[in-house]
């Protein structure tokens, strides 16, 4: 069995937690087994427990695929999007990788997901059933319907009558109609054969081999799965699913299942259905609360009242300041001060990783190690770091640090135009050494 | 007219705010003329406006001084008690002061008040009238009465029958039975005659100069000045004070007369008497809040119901981390982060001031020169850095820095014990060199 993991895109509506690079699928904060773990990790280990012999691919972009490897120890299956165009072009893509890179037979079934739906494992034993059903040819793709809990207005619904019907997002009075009809939440899960979408692929791009399928990606309209196949298909059959499910993807949804304090907290016995996830070093002292969601990170403080936080979104347009928090593919860093003057940084470089060579035109930069062994470069000139070096990198000068072991640095940008963009990339071959 | 200010201990109450090495006299948190002053110098400016050739002194401890000079532009009288010991002996060593260093005349008036009172300039004008009574000797102790706006239990109460009876914090019941006789609350303002003082330090001192008197300091009893010399006084006078009159001692009452943000704050349209102090540099989001105080500082974050944060000082035993941010005689210094590897700060030395010499047992320290021209000792070396100089400080190596121009340093702690105690200090003559 084939299944696709869909980790959709960045989105802010987790703030501070999730940003522009951090996806709200990938903080670790629901608790398993004493340890914390975040939505993907769940799910990767929910499917490994209830379906066996399954094979997973992740369709997702190249800025999530370090950490999609980090928080699933790199034995996964990744297929990268080269520019994100939404879940047609997605799913086509990640057949293709299936067809031409992994060899999977056209006539094999394929089941398509979510990666951050919070469910049961009873959620994945339906796919089983969808299995039966597109391997038995009694439908051309099978679909996961969510039984409905109440009227929801954010939510698509399928309803079963003579023919599917899908409605996305009703109002209340349409919605409870719906549902008195049987109608179910449309999960966004899809079970089809290799065949049916390598088909739908070949009216858009002519291809060899995977590499034309990449070149050619931006022939894939940018829309949806469910518009652009779904609704013109006739032939769907649909399971259903009684149980839980969440999107998790507001506050007031999250903190339903996360622990109520996380972090360096302290509260008064008197805060009721109040939630705090501490990501910073200091303590958060709430006293007498009800209702709140409180949030930190090195972004930024959430204090919400857990209704309205679905709102968030309308006022983060008012935070214009740069990410304080990222993952990279070379391990991670945080911004601990930015002035007009300095800007520092903690660095944390992973074993074996290294930070490109570059340069930067308006910066100095010190650098002191803190733990581990590395290689530094300066204008091609290499030597080895350790812990309590200090490395001053001019302005003009090109640089580059590689892990033998993990590494911390302190960084200190000095000069101005701490962006991002002061920097230019050259090549630097490792190997040479 | 001689004017005495008692500038009091630090304490919590406004944590993440105020902390132990810093009073909430002097958060700048109240707006005046478009520009934020505190406590200090608000009291310090109506006195000014409202009475004219008045001399003042502060009377407060050591580790307040540099802070008071740098708030009130250094032209301040300042005594600083040997160590903290209740307003009896921190008064009569006032007037020690200003009896064996000042050479007021003992038959001048004293008036003596709190430095954090929050009220309106008629408060100061009052002073007047008080300091009348006492020339005309028609009291010995004249007091400024607050007119209750309800019955307090958290107030001392000045009952003026035949005689001046004092009751402290009764109970509602009581205050309003005391309210309905015409009592007023105790201020703490008292004015008297300096020969008055005098005459009792002489009960515990013999002095001929002002040294006696601080080398003997601790034979003054570790009281009040009601409990040591009001209570035993018959001839008493009040002058009543019928206007604004708040400590501004918690959450609670500060809010009400500070701005509702202050910082990095975005707020919802739909939150309800809700203030913002964001002391961080990372923006604030309040969405939906009602009836809700948010501080933050390098400390800490406190989110609490306004009326409950009266109970803050309960929950605080819980924060055990180490102040990270801290105003010295030199200038300040913020803890950017803490691990038990490395301790991260950014130092801000003032003009002319140094940073002690001293050395370090399990501890490297890097400074790197953000801005600013200054002299920096390494082991007796001594030479001229500015910014973007690099010194490497390894353990066991004594050093210092003075600031020629205003410096900025930021200081990477490696190593381990990142504590105050981890330092011996040593003479330095910058004078030689």
């Amino acid at each position: 069995m084939e299944i696709v993991l869909l980790s959709g895109g960045s989105g802010k509506r987790l703030w501070p937690l999730s940003n522009d690079n951090r996806s709200k699928q990938f903080l670790k904060v629901l608790k398993h087994n004493n340890e914390y773990e975040s939505m993907v990790q769940r799910v990767y280990r929910q499917i490994n427990e209830t379906l066996k012999d399954v094979n997973i691919t992740i369709s997702t972009s190249i800025s999530q695929k370090a950490i999609l490897e980090k928080q699933l120890n790199n034995n996964v299956d990744i297929v990268c999007e080269p520019s994100r165009r939404n879940t047609f072009p997605a799913i086509l893509l990640a057949a293709a990788h299936l067809y031409l890179n992994k060899n999977v037979d056209l006539n094999d079934t394929i089941t398509i997901l979510p990666i951050d739906s919070y469910v049961e494992n009873t959620y994945f034993e339906n796919l089983l059933k969808m299995d039966e059903i597109i391997k038995n040819n009694k439908a051309n793709i099978c679909l996961l319907g969510i039984k409905p809990t109440y009227p929801s207005e954010k939510y698509g619904y399928i309803i079963k009558k003579n023919k599917i019907e899908f409605k996305e997002k009703p109002n209340k009075e349409l919605a409870s109609e719906y549902i008195n009809q049987g109608a179910l939440w449309n999960g966004g899960v899809f079970c089809l054969k290799l065949s049916y979408l390598i088909d739908y692929l070949k009216k858009y791009i002519e291809f060899n081999n995977f590499e034309d399928v990449i070149n050619n990606f931006d022939k894939l309209e940018k829309t949806s799965f469910d518009y652009a196949v779904l609704e013109k298909e006739s032939s769907i059959d649909v399971i259903e699913y009684n149980g839980c499910w969440k999107d998790l993807g507001t506050w007031n949804t999250l903190t339903e299942e996360i622990e109520d304090k996380i972090g360096k907290v302290i509260t008064s016995e008197d805060c009721i259905n109040t939630s705090v996830v501490n990501e910073l070093n200091i303590p958060v002292v709430a006293l007498g609360l009800k209702d709140i969601v409180v949030a930190t990170s090195p972004d930024g403080i959430l204090v919400s009242n857990k209704e309205k936080s679905s709102y968030l979104n309308n006022y983060l347009d008012q935070v214009t300041d740069r990410i304080k928090y990222e993952e990279r593919i070379w391990g991670k860093y945080v911004v601990l001060e930015e002035t007009d003057k300095k800007l520092v940084k903690t660095l944390y470089i992973d074993k074996g990783k290294n930070i490109s060579y570059q340069k930067h035109t308006y910066r100095d930069e010190v650098w002191t190690v803190v733990s581990g062994k590395g290689l530094f470069v300066l204008d091609n000139e290499i030597k080895d770091v350790k812990e309590n070096d200090v490395l001053f990198i001019p302005k003009g000068t090109k640089h580059a640090i590689k892990a033998i072991t993990d590494l911390e640095l302190v960084e200190v940008q000095l000069g101005k135009n701490f962006v991002e963009d002061d920097i230019e990339r050259y090549e630097y071959n490792w190997d040479e050494i």
